[in-house]
């Protein structure tokens, strides 16, 4: 163990610039269409929700995009993210394959979500902007954009999925304890929870409900504006300060990677950690496999159709060109939370389908059963999401053991499970089920497309 | 705000010794007695419970000892540990004083702990030892143990006290998680326990009884031993490396604290912070004030009587001379359980009786007051017991902003409460009660000491 188990970066090392993937791929993606004219949307149909910064940012086309001081300050309280070399998690696999994992659960929310929280809130308030508006499921979007509002001075309102608002109060207690006010979904507070709540006194609430909701009191307020944690371009191009970093911590011990793996829900971690590689591959500078990971349960890369479809279930949102699963596909009640979307950012799905990158899905057990090996041998509790990415990397790394080969294995470790551990007291006590999506679920489901012109 | 957030060390600066205070003060403190023969204890009387090489640690004189390569590799997941200027707080407050504060909520357990519970484990597996047994509160001090026994293949038993048990699942989780074993306190598995339980069929437990049972089970087999998270002279010992590293991360900026704060329970904490810079104020090398704080409610430093007197409630344990509220007195329910134990490290006790140190006491809900200032500006919700520290370095830094001093003051951080999270939710919604021990209330608990001739 002479080769260090902490790769780290300085302050003075932060990368001072996103990267826009889509300056380099060989071709664009599929316009976003307005869901009444089927159109192409544009810069002033998104204006209501979203501030004129952002907006450009969802379009641009330049390969880099400056950070802002001030959005760089405040990556400063946790950022750069170590890079670990997972000697003991090795040793325990016995394999000769060398596995690295990129670490954001140091983050003041636990996870990824706040590189893209902190400089939505920073345009926003540079717009004049009071208040943001979001849903939460399980509450790691809620809390990046509560802590990054309290660092603008914004007001910060969010919308949590009823279930998740009783069945996780610390993730309420956090919110609040950053400043946020939190409302259970559906609420009285808009006309679309009060007409969900008229129908369904006692409804769970679902994520499109809430989007609904934060969606309204946005567009219907001047001083108000929305935020979104996944999916969107912009919201990857944030993200990818964690690839630029990690790129520069291979550099330092002279390795690449030759895998990357990293879980799929919305696709914003996964689009963050391997956009910067793909830009090196496609430039021919790296010779790296990037696989992403996704619940059996709710596998829209590997199983899904790519198709034009609403982005919420209420079908509010303009129509993305994505893989998805239908737009009211409800997914099984998993553990990973934030990987129980039915569609897919449309950028991976692009790049995707241009054959750039690989998916392949995995059960939650198999997914809880690498969590306790790593947090046996690594002393990190992961959050569920990122079992994912970390069942492939021993199954690759085992795959390594029969072969002899000495691979280099990325692993995109996104948040810590602190306020996840009642799914590991589940899967300890033997009762979680799991279950992989047919065929016939998935044709079933995907029926409901929306009908687009090709 | 050029000057750093964070100041790292890389792992090869990682210490590669601890030091012990006791080679540097100008008197020793007074010998631990036997409880029966109120003879000073020796080596021989502590060997049922503790392997030899802690023995020599709790009674060693030399200024330091070698960190072993074994506990080195595994201090590396997460350590050196950053320090963190507070530039955000600072601003905040309107303070010239440079807030510092040194973050151990890093750690695999959310806390300084594993320092010490990586040690103890090592020196455990290497003499033989199969199984650890040990008591835990709040659940701080089990996890850590959980985890550092999963580091060296021994087996972890924890008694945790039956309310916390009950009220905080995911501690259990956790420590399950790290592949330990923990049973709620009073116990049916030991003569203690089923002692309690036939005449309080519903007790809630207590600390004193959950050392009871595992004390007991550790004597009682060959192949276990006990384990201690704070309090004796070797826990304060191995904690020494978060003030050895907070040195070199100040010589690195070209400065030194004026001022210390840290809260003390145990002491292990705010000794492992503080002893290595009291070296270099004992060698007239740094002119630092140094400050214990604790609750307002459990006030041994500053209220309690310096005497000898029992470790554990029960009364099983040796007599040490220390700082103490009587060992049958039983705190007030505030959140911080860690800092609920009646009596303090005999080394701190000393120190503090030789004027090297100073103390103050804090209620909870200036605490939490702190705890949430300092969520909103600096991004890490601390746990409980160091928002004691918080409520004092706030203090200090509003007394510079009168004077106009721009002190230099350090804070211990002593972790992360994530899952302490019910306790923010209750100061928010104002249900925190204070309640600071009257004098009256300290001679009725101080009435039950044990009778020691002078």
């Amino acid at each position: 163990m002479n080769e260090p188990t902490k790769i780290l970066l300085d302050e003075s090392e932060l990368p001072r610039r996103w990267y826009n993937v889509l300056a380099d791929l060989p071709s664009p993606p599929p316009p976003v269409l307005h869901p009444g004219t089927l159109q192409p949307v544009g810069p002033d149909d998104l204006a209501p929700l979203f501030p004129m910064d952002l907006i450009l940012q969802e379009v641009a086309t330049d390969r880099y995009v400056d950070i802002p001081a001030d959005v760089l300050d405040v990556y400063k309280l946790w950022r750069p993210s170590p890079l670990y070399r997972a000697h003991r998690l090795e040793k325990a696999l016995g394999t000769p394959a060398k596995i690295f994992y990129k670490y954001e659960g140091v983050s003041p929310a636990g996870s990824h979500k706040p590189n893209t929280a902190v400089p939505q809130a920073y345009y926003n308030a540079a717009a004049g902007i009071r208040r943001l508006t979001t849903e939460t499921g399980a509450g790691q979007w809620g809390t990046a954009l509560a802590f990054a509002c309290s660092q603008y001075g914004l007001d910060c309102e969010v919308w949590q999925v009823r279930a998740s608002y009783d069945q996780k109060p610390y993730r309420k207690i956090m919110i609040e304890t950053f400043g946020g006010v939190i409302h259970p979904s559906p609420s009285d507070l808009t006309a679309a929870g009060r007409a969900v709540l008229a129908a369904h006194p006692d409804s769970p609430g679902s994520l499109g409900i809430a989007i609904s909701e934060a969606v309204e009191v946005a567009a219907q307020n001047p001083d108000t504006n929305y935020a979104l944690g996944s999916v969107l371009n912009h919201v990857l191009l944030h993200q990818t300060v964690i690839g630029e970093e990690a790129i520069a911590q291979f550099a330092k011990v002279g390795l690449a990677p030759d895998v990357i793996v990293g879980c799929t829900g919305g696709g914003s971690n996964f689009g963050g950690l391997a956009f910067p590689f793909l830009r090196e591959k496609l430039a021919g500078r790296m010779d790296v496999t990037i696989r992403a990971v996704e619940p059996a349960s709710c596998p829209s890369l590997t199983k899904g159709v790519y198709a034009y479809d609403f982005g919420d279930t209420a079908g509010m949102t303009p129509l993305m060109k994505m893989h998805t699963l239908g737009h009211d596909f409800i997914p099984d009640p998993i553990h990973a939370g934030g990987l129980r979307y039915h569609g897919m950012s449309p950028l991976i799905s692009h790049v995707y389908e241009l054959g750039l990158i690989e998916a392949v899905s995995k059960t939650q057990r198999e997914c809880f059963e690498a969590g306790v090996r790593f947090a046996r041998t690594e002393g990190i509790v992961p959050a569920p999401e990122p079992t994912h990415a970390l069942a492939a990397c021993v199954e690759e790394a085992l795959r390594c053991k029969e072969t002899g080969e000495e691979k280099v294995i990325l692993t995109a470790l996104c948040g810590h499970g602190h306020l996840d551990l009642a799914a590991y007291g589940a899967y300890l006590a033997g009762d979680l089920v799991d279950h992989e999506l047919s065929e016939t679920e998935v044709a079933s489901a995907v029926a409901a497309l929306p009908k687009v012109p090709a």
